[in-house]
């Protein structure tokens, strides 16, 4: 069975997988333009900063494709601008649509300069450059999934088998395909080196019970789901051999900011002797930022905490402690941190 | 404001809190006979071992204060074997109705041997004895809230204002009265010296974010709850001075089993240099065990972790692990146990 693809892409044709459905359901729906695209990311349709910034562009991409040819490549620069200003609108706080929007309109700006191309062939190269995107961000993801299942593999001194635990989602749900910290597991699975995935719930937005859970059955990949206070219970009575999470940033130390309880599973891999690894695109390390101490944490919602959609799970009237994310020490990062570039000690982290 | 009390009994008459309805509602329910006792406790709107046996001695003392004096003692042990009986049958693992009722069994046929007692008067022993199960727990309940409030203000240094971390229902609501764990609280609460109290939703069940949390807002103790794999985050961010939680069953070497967890909060404790307390009746202490190597690990269904109510929150298809409980090994316990009899460290445990 194929990767589960969460956005599907082929010659001026989107789909995306409609992920408020999961785990019920498994449907996809059609992007047939950039008004399709701003509501399914609006929506929460599509979820992590790869992802949307891909299903923008690609849906840019697909108008562009049914385009008949621009007048004026000034014509076409306008039309790009104004269709990629608007799907930044749809979520103004990920970063990623942004960065994407102001390489696409550079891009853009560069070839109405160019005496020798035309308005046809601008046209084709900023959907190529569209296009790319999805290939690229999955290729990466493969690089990641391959260094760090032979990096596992290697540090665990060449086991048959391997018992991994991982946190939250970070698989092609959360990513353009194949995933982070999920794509190694993949590429472990993939070397038949797999005995057993443990995958936390992940509260409480329940990203690994829903998410994780879901790409794992849906792989085949032998899983457990685990409660998050049941961890290092795992830990001990499985013998896992190495958890890995994603991150969300990475500053110049190897501090890791990562989805909230990730942590927690680095404190107890070091006291239970477990191999701890970050999988992250070599983008997410932020050279900016000296230690984890920078990095400011977001507090979410107390209603995802007492509430499973209308069913009340917590007492009325108690206050909630909801950070989204933690940020792990890098001493604690005793595997490494997994990068499509190859896999480095946190105290090893230069630009490249 | 009194403590929240689940079971309320006064001259022949018993009420109590219908557990089932809790947190949307606080509704007490009157318990005339032994059958309301059955139904109430299959019906799981009274639970926690102690509760159930207290609850269920204390309608056979409703059902005795009622009835005429009985013709003689045989007649009247006859009706008492026969009810408890009865009363054992409703939730048949729990042992301590069964234990109780044995005791109260045992007390009557000596009734009946003794000469100088007559029926009338054999009654109303037996009454007295099945009333003072509830004073009794409670008592021992307080005595273990002032040991361990009175322990952990020492060992922090007396600092003006402590905060603890707890983890599942330890309190009212799970014993006769005050509790155990939450029972420490309440006796620190009562000294004024709780900055906060940080308790985890205790998943799968959320008995922490139910009944705990429930509790800690009725009485006004300022609390916050967190997710279980805020923990470590919670600890690091908030300087927490010592984590209090109850016990199932103690070996002779401190060994501790307790709601899955508790052994996770143990080790992230330790690593953060904070104070782990156990607290639990002297009588949870089981010399016969040696180690907790000992003590079976209960798997429970996995339909807690996969849905809220009708709700689904996992991937169908996803195996799952649920034990109910884990053992933390007596060196995490770096506080000690609080019983009634004082605090003991965990290598200073003697039948008494």
């Amino acid at each position: 069975m194929a990767t589960l693809q969460a956005i599907k892409y082929n010659d001026g044709s989107l789909e995306i997988l409609d992920q408020l459905l999961l785990p019920e359901s498994c449907t996809y729906i059609s992007i047939n333009n950039v008004q399709d695209a701003w509501s399914a990311i609006r929506e929460m349709k599509v979820r992590g900063a790869p992802a949307i910034a891909i299903v923008g562009s690609l849906s840019l991409a697909v108008e562009l494709r049914k385009l008949a040819a621009p007048e004026t490549k000034k014509d076409l620069h306008s039309l790009v601008k104004e269709k990629l200003d608007y799907l930044v609108t749809s979520r103004p706080t990920a970063v990623n649509m942004q960065l994407a929007a102001e390489a696409c309109v550079k891009l853009s700006n560069n070839l109405v300069d160019k005496a020798s191309v035309d308005a046809a062939e601008a046209k084709d190269v900023l959907v190529k450059h569209l296009e790319a995107m999805l290939a690229n961000d999955i290729a990466d993801n493969l690089a990641i999934g391959e260094h760090g299942a032979r990096d596992i593999a290697k540090k665990c001194g060449n086991k048959d088998k391997l018992r991994v635990l991982t946190h939250c989602n970070t698989g092609s749900l959360a990513t353009a395909g194949y995933g982070t910290a999920l794509g190694v597991i993949r590429s472990l699975h993939k070397a038949n080196l797999v005995d057993q995935v443990y995958c936390t719930e992940t509260r409480p937005y329940n990203q690994g019970s829903r998410l994780t859970a879901f790409e794992l059955v849906y792989e085949k990949i032998p899983a457990t789901l685990i409660c998050d206070d049941m961890a290092a219970a795992a830990m001990k009575e499985f013998k896992i051999d190495a958890v890995i999470v994603g991150a969300d940033r990475v500053a110049a130390n190897g501090d890791t900011a990562n989805k909230i309880g990730t942590y927690q599973l680095a404190v107890l891999a070091k006291s239970h002797n477990i191999l701890f690894y970050v999988a992250a695109p070599f983008s997410s390390i932020d050279f900016q930022i000296p230690t984890g101490q920078s990095i400011p944490i977001e507090e979410r919602p107390h209603s995802e905490m007492t509430h499973t959609g209308s069913i009340r799970t917590a007492a009325a009237g108690i206050h909630c402690w909801n950070p989204g994310f933690d940020v792990t020490p890098a001493e604690l990062i005793t595997g490494g941190i997994v990068t499509e570039k190859g896999v480095f000690k946190s105290d090893q982290l230069v630009p490249v």
